[in-house]
């Protein structure tokens, strides 16, 4: 999305800087004990005390790190993330209202507008803090987040998880005999038994086992990636239980993305995926994942959800 | 506007989708009686009572109905209009407080935010509920829309017609001998007089007759559609009278649109769409006029208009 | 941006309105002492006293004036600033909180939210209006703008003027040695001297010189656009001295934007230029600088930056 350009012909000169926009900002300044709100926010006054040093640095990280540009994401990530600037509920409460808060789509409260689930999907009351806090009251009624913890939030999955198949429509249906199936093999243990390879295994090759017309293992067929989105292997047992980023996350220290939890499909992102549908409803799965206000939201979150 | 793909050449395999996106979803779990807030709204709770079925028909009514993709557009038509979900004056505030609301444009309060005339246009005032519901203030007064009547409304007029020819800029004058001529011969009964042949006719074949540089029969030119937009015929009284989807309304048991009411100029849409410029002035004529917030605005009309 | 068509093949016939498009509106109604609020607004009431005339007039303008389209900017434009329309307060405090207000970027309320610089950048609130008005309260404490002078106001900069080098990141250092050089020669007097010939000069033909990857002088090369943007000569001292845009404000009687202002480096927009950003930060350079939310809150800051 990124247009450092407009369209006139003569502004050829300048494309050399498309080079700049792929390389962007480092925001090296940010660690190695630069005191927030230190000099390299906004604003125009020079202190004459300033190190007269940083350009070389500067382009020496460049160098160094993997590129990307420096866009409106990165801007808020280093300015609002790596900071922890605290986020006021004021703010919650105006993505809540808005359309369009975290891409092209419907304002939340448009169907969670009270705790009454005759009249408010779920009974969840996006319009408080405190409706927003206590989450769907309809049984069985449970919090999107705990306070603290967005990482592990459902808010988190709901807003950033695009359901599967990629594309499968908002209300295509969710309580088939192929989600069931899935759904019990994980519950009685996920083994590697007949009933995974009889009646699991063969959905994920099925073009029309979950409401699309292209088998998962379309675009989950190894562990390496490309092609394979994610590094996830859906056309073996050891593929499935060995999950999702296996060495791109080795590459940091982690462990791959577990997408089975034995015995807990409602844990289990296999499962999630298949019925959890992306909010807002009918969002377009390509919008950004990473979305600015999704990130703040989840600031907010982890900054303990406060009300004032 | 629908993006099911980022531009990643290895993503080649997942272009299968687009077929998906292209039939979407029909909603058919939504007719049949199936309860408000069944379970298909969204959430991750499997019912294990849930009947073990769905998937057949949902492919068998993609099958049968016509396609369409599952955007956000539709969601709120399935989730909000189908269930009549209550709109809340809050949500309403919020569109008529914001900058694209209804498509990218100016806030509606930017212009309308008071009942004084020399302050805000037509001393309408869009920054209250009362003054939504009072309308226009300035002579001559009037409302926008009578609650639980959101199709007749003006209010729908305005958001969703744009102004005729297509493209003519907002403040191209209205107040022509042209536009005169066919407000007289729709008030003097719209008779098939020297009058029309001499004076209205040639008009629809003038290129520069409204403020445009091509004739209306360049779009309007048969009661076919394509190439006729709306299958109307503005080469001929027979076609004038007779209005617009004279056949697509036909199959579904409806009459056409009378684009003149005899002796009623003010009523005729032949006479409003050469005057009334869609708003926000300015507004580009392809935004979509259905608009999701247009839809949930006119809910709220249809549903009372109610200010809490 | 202007999109009248939709994409179907069987519109080809719409095509030479494009022409309309393109030649769009010129406003001549509102000149030449026209009323405020006269009936060029929107309305669909015809006054029987009005001139029958006026469509020669709008072609003869269409002839003679050079064409724009008749966007939502222009819209706002005419309707808005032209009738120097009273802007409420609470219109202000809209943009301040919603994301996008100014295009694509985050809510200004997600950084500046309160007056204690240890959580809000420069102790600057625009939450409140109070808050706009005081500006940054952190050392050195200064106003964003005063009531009645929005075009000398340093928000009018922060929302329109690019940091340069085009497109350099954010957060690409600001106080280099590069940068001090350029400060302290204009301090000094912005003599034609050994410093600027041997310090300063070069660093516009450097392309690595203020973190991006292309010479200042590829854009700006001489006082002629094009290919100059702003007709901006920095490859000479004359060049420099003279300014911006000498030839176009000459054509309309106006002196060249002096770019340095001897002795006096905070003033000068060779300096600025280089170490402020454009707000939101990570905005894209390419976004609308003639935003009609800008206008917007230019105007009402020229009205006063009245608080009810």
């Amino acid at each position: 999305m990124i247009r450092f350009f407009p369209d006139a012909d003569w502004l050829q000169p300048m494309r050399g800087l498309l080079t700049l926009a792929m390389v962007g900002a480092l925001g090296f300044g940010l660690a190695g004990g630069s005191p927030a709100f230190a000099d390299d926010d906004d604003d125009d006054d020079h202190k004459d005390s300033a190190p007269l040093t940083g350009l070389e640095a500067y382009y020496q990280a460049l160098d160094k790190e993997p590129a990307y540009a420096s866009s409106h994401e990165e801007a808020v990530a280093k300015l609002v993330q790596n900071r922890d600037i605290a986020i006021p509920y004021d703010y919650i409460a105006t993505l809540m209202r808005i359309p369009n808060a975290f891409g092209e789509g419907a304002a939340c409260v448009v169907c969670h507008s009270s705790s009454d689930p005759e009249t408010s999907y779920r009974g969840l009351d996006l319009t408080t803090c405190e409706g927003i806090k206590t989450g769907a009251t309809q049984p069985p009624a449970r919090p999107l987040f705990e306070p603290g913890n967005a990482g592990d939030s459902s808010l988190r999955r709901y807003l950033r998880n695009n359901r599967m198949p990629y594309g499968v429509p908002f209300d295509a249906p969710r309580d088939t005999a192929n989600i069931q199936t899935i759904k019990m093999w994980i519950d009685d243990g996920a083994l590697n038994d007949d009933v995974f390879q009889e009646d699991v295994l063969p959905l994920f090759k099925d073009p029309m086992a979950f409401g699309g017309f292209q088998p998962c293992t379309d675009c989950h067929m190894s562990n390496q990636e490309p092609p394979s989105f994610h590094e996830l292997d859906l056309t073996s047992f050891e593929g499935i239980m060995l999950g999702a980023d296996a060495i791109a996350h080795a590459a940091i220290g982690e462990e791959p993305t577990k997408i089975v939890i034995p015995g807990d499909s409602a844990a289990s992102p296999l499962y999630q995926r298949l019925i959890e549908n992306r909010m807002p409803a009918g969002i377009e799965p390509s919008e950004n994942r990473d979305h600015p206000n999704i990130q703040i939201l989840m600031q907010w979150i982890d900054q303990g959800a406060k009300c004032e």
